[in-house]
């Protein structure tokens, strides 16, 4: 009879692990919609490409060398024949912490959870650098980020090991419990960097200090991406609890899905309103872009606010991005889609967060310094070796297009096929 | 042992309550789509704004005051430190019916599954008032219907108050077993009020009595959404089980999946053959909005029918919704995408046919007389305070744009921002 | 006690049968968002509307009679108060093989994840007869495909029934997981038939062996398509294990998930780079066919490859599709989407692949001589009997439609409805 329990709770533990994820994969769905709708017509199928590719870029490269560097494992490269049912019933018996203890589930589960966020970090990139950059250059960069850059960083937080020796993160008071910097921010960092080698868009400012709107060919696209990032985030905060089967653990799932949400409309609700205030507009871009602000900013502790709290901090998040994506437009710093804003600066706010409902204790949380630390490692370690290969790309084959394929869209020089080749006059 | 089983059953009636409730938030998306796809491509971008908006004013106003209304409940506002364990289990060792009793699960859950359901009555409202109403005014219409209007009707269903002391629902042999009245037909009723306030589009009905086709601009978002309205549609109506961990609720579930999506089916085929035989081609809207019609139809009572009159129900309720929409027509009642006729006529049919296959006994089950006494209260209520709330926002900040911004379309004068500014040519 | 766990057992696995039928029913959505994406803007609606009723008469006719042919059964036809609880747990306590021993699980939630896998094999043949079939003929073979010709060979395959009682496929060691044979391969050889009988669109083949690149309309449609449909493919595939309630179960359906991404990511990035081989530029329809190839590559067998196994079983899907597209377009095959490639060519490889990781034992398992008996029955079955629908359709009302209504599109002959009004220009 025990062990009947023993493999309903791995039964219940795996499956809760495979729908969330399933949900993050989604999540690559919602990216590349977003992002097909913010850029301009000539620029879609390109984009499309890149996503697509980088999603099974980021699968592939996680699944050969990334996993093993971030937690030293490489069960998942075995089948299920090695599986040991025996074993896995030992391991519930043996353990002394009882039934709400750790979870015990499917490897292969964990792995699947696990190479879904990193596909997440990447898909951020890919906005931030769109309409200017070559494909090839970016999937380059891709295998590094996927395979090399993250791996590092994830080791270092998630998988507690030391920075080079020199630190580690989880002694000195920082949490981020579903990625708002390990996830989020590194991605933005990642773009940051080639943004700056990139450089803007032409025609995007001018000499004059003016900054001039490049409008998205498709408003739909981008809200379906939006509606799908908020649903797939139900996977990726909610399944990082990383365990469902308790009384304990299912409350803080359901709270984690609860204020996921909540976060999501305060954050909406608040760039909403304030780019009204600003603009005389209702304008749906920062509305979106609220929306995901909310939900990165409630990402690095979704589970001790309550819900009003998570309203709160989503709209905070909020407020911040429309801030956020004006002011990276003073600097001339050019950023299609508001990825930088969004995850990079919103991302930061939500680390900084985590210690107002979830403060530093012997039982774990964190601190406003351990937080600092955490945000400071991740930054200069993915900003920085992304700038070498940004650099290294940018030497060796070139990570811009040239003036004229940027005129005509990267579509035609790089896919050689149209996004919508009956919808646009020749003359656009 | 014993306290272990509590804890799995716990964590999959949450989880269950948390999967279905994600696929009802993804309705959210269905709805923009559907509305998007079905208005012209000068008011896309209002409607889209809306949609996101009127999703994240319910998920608020329904936290802070709506949930409280209608259950009497604060507890979601305090975090899951609140949530004693032990209590729990105790709750599990006392109760007298046993096993399959009634769920036990996280109120956390709970109102994340009921949260979606007031934004998926108020996304209703959007379609029909779509290509003429003031955003900000919707907004405020949402504000009210999300806070008030519907928590007091979903008080007196759901939640088995009376009403305003006269008489209470469950006692009379009224049943809605997911919502075809009280939340389906309880929108199409608000959206109801705002049309007639509201008046036709422009150019829709001559002076002459003929009806004006006002084709939508993109048919596959508009398919795209139904799908995502039939999907999501599986927590609909799976969720409102309200419990999965016993043999006899998991087949409920199961049977509510399987008449789910056969009544769509069934409706999809009767409007799509209805339409061809009236019109000698086949209308694909009529097609999506038959489906739409079999799921509303079976929305009060799925798990009581066979396969088969779940088809069939759903197939009466895809004829009903093809006639009702032209009958509005001849009404002059303009309502851009059928969500009357969809949520409101056909919502009211699937009231009417619960009795057929769950009878009013002693268990429970629905009359004739108590359907048609809570369709009335239903109606009742939530148009006459919808035809308040709309009248004073007419008299105060005024609902219909002016007719040189119809003309141009709200996009522009609301949001200031084109859904497809690549696309369609200025003399459109 | 012990029933307590048998109710939970049961409830799991049901619930995992919904779940996964709710994403394999969100299929449909992603064959009918990538059919629209890759035809002309002037036959998108009529390939949605043939989308849309295709899955509903799927669902129906499976129903009705598929279901009863594939497995005998109509319990499906009863409603849930013929399920008798006492009896269910009956079955528990009386089998021999134990907790780990074949699922028991609500028969509706069987019927449901059965119903949907139909509706895959039918959505395959619209895609390779779109831009010049008649919508009525489609329809009318769907109903014979869904209620005849796909339960038949359902029957030999999955259930196990001799072929005319002259051979077993089970016994002459053929195996098919979750259908890369019996739904995929199914699919494309009723689409083989349509096509040969239909003949190629006007213009894409000319007199002097010249073969015209027939654009699609919409390439981010065509995108979230291939999107859809790999997250559905994690029901597809992972519910096929038919179980999730134990250690051995839930390590099977974690490695399907797991492995249905990776031969679908590795799919994607080899027909992409041999796409940028062939064609110096990057393809996004070769990758999102690609994907799609890797995803029916490893549906024969997902659950013992490894999970770099699975990359390559998919990339050499990648690179087969990229190969078959092209040598159908030599032979005049004219398939809009590449359908026939995609599930037909590659569903064989992936019959093929099986005896790789999964070879025969007495515990089960496939020889190459079995999964070719196996593909050739299924071919034969399904090519002939389509091809003598398709010719009776043919000579009774015809399955094309008129050159006139093929140069200005169906939509407007079939539909009467545009799919982008606003759109696309009077002269494309």
């Amino acid at each position: 009879m025990e062990q009947n329990i023993f493999h309903l709770q791995y039964a219940m533990d795996t499956f809760y692990f495979l729908v969330c994820g399933a949900l993050v994969m989604w999540m690559a769905a919602g990216f590349s919609m977003l992002e097909a709708g913010l850029v301009r017509a000539k620029n879609t199928t390109e984009i499309l490409t890149k996503n697509v590719a980088l999603y099974a870029i980021s699968c592939t490269m996680y699944l050969i060398v990334g996993y093993s560097i971030m937690y030293d494992g490489s069960l998942f490269l075995a089948g299920i024949e090695t599986v040991d049912v025996e074993a896995t019933l030992g391991e519930f018996a043996a353990r002394e912490d009882g039934f709400a203890g750790d979870s015990i589930y499917s490897s292969a589960s964990d792995f699947f959870f696990q190479v879904v966020f990193v596909a997440t970090a990447m898909s951020i990139v890919s906005g931030a650098v769109a309409e200017r950059m070559k494909l090839w250059s970016f999937l380059a960069f891709a295998v590094v980020m996927t395979g090399f850059i993250y791996p590092m960083e994830g080791a270092w937080t998630w998988n507690g090991a030391s920075v080079f020796g020199m630190y580690t993160l989880g002694d000195l008071g920082f949490s981020d419990f579903a990625g708002s910097g390990i996830v989020h921010m590194a991605g933005a960092s990642a773009a940051l960097a080639g943004v700056l080698l990139l450089g803007a868009r032409k025609g995007k400012y001018t000499k004059d200090g003016k900054v001039n709107a490049i409008p998205g060919a498709n408003m739909p696209m981008a809200t379906l991406g939006t509606f799908i990032l908020w649903m797939g985030w139900f996977g990726f905060n909610g399944g990082s609890v990383l365990k469902l089967g308790d009384i304990g653990n299912a409350n803080s799932v359901a709270m984690v899905f609860l204020n996921t949400n909540a976060a999501a409309a305060g954050g909406s609700i608040a760039a909403l309103v304030l780019s009204a205030i600003l603009f005389k507009k209702a304008d749906l871009t920062m509305a979106l872009n609220g929306a995901l602000a909310g939900l990165v900013a409630i990402t690095a502790e979704p589970s001790t606010p309550t819900a009003l709290q998570a309203t709160l901090f989503g709209a905070i998040g909020g407020l911040l991005v429309v801030g956020s994506i004006l002011a990276l437009d003073k600097l001339k710093i050019d950023d299609p889609v508001g990825a930088i804003s969004v995850h990079g600066v919103v991302g930061f706010l939500g680390l900084m967060l985590v210690p107002l409902t979830n403060p530093l204790t012997e039982d774990g949380g964190a601190s406003f310094s351990g937080q600092l630390i955490g945000a400071a490692t991740i930054f200069v370690w993915v900003f920085g070796t992304s700038l070498i290969v940004w650099a290294i790309l940018k030497a060796v084959i070139g990570i811009r297009v040239t003036e004229e394929q940027e005129y005509e869209g990267v579509d035609r020089s790089e896919c050689g096929i149209e996004a919508y080749p009956e919808f646009v006059n020749a003359n656009n």
